[in-house]
């Protein structure tokens, strides 16, 4: 089963790394870029499906693959539209 | 308008991030991960939408967002099904 978690900066966090790809863009044609904010994409592949696999998954976005001081991530399933999609901070216990 | 690029190592290149990830999951009490592949993924802003605007986008991912010897991008508009999908194989010049 393959999963697809998408990590992003948060909203009121600068984003140093997405503003350099603006400028960068602006310079080689394209001045209409407004804004640019980067983050990381990870597929996962997992054997098997047992129940709680998304509820683990989603831990361990939280705990490993994201920081929820300054990141949201994103989990899909097999590329299909985010219904899985949670926010860390609505998932922080 | 909205645009999304995600940039993937290619399948025959070593992710040596990915695998580390991969090993992190496993010991973290999620031993049925197969395998993880780590990549960027880019909001991009646009003001305005002229013709040729996703042709020299298309250019600007090739050329500046990724690395066509061990990446492929995809770009997708507005969070759409990735249809205007391009492999930077197909679209090398």
């Amino acid at each position: 089963m393959k999963f697809k978690v998408v990590v992003t900066p948060k909203k009121a966090v600068l984003d140093p790394q997405g503003n350099a790809v603006r400028d960068a863009m602006r310079h080689l044609g394209m001045p209409e870029v407004q804004s640019v904010r980067v983050g990381k994409c990870l597929e996962i592949d997992v054997a098997g499906g047992s129940v709680d696999l998304e509820t683990r998954l989603h831990g361990l976005c939280r705990d490993l693959l994201s920081n929820p001081v300054i990141e949201d991530y994103a989990l899909e399933r097999n590329g299909m539209a985010p219904k899985t999609t949670a926010r860390s901070r609505s998932k922080r216990r």
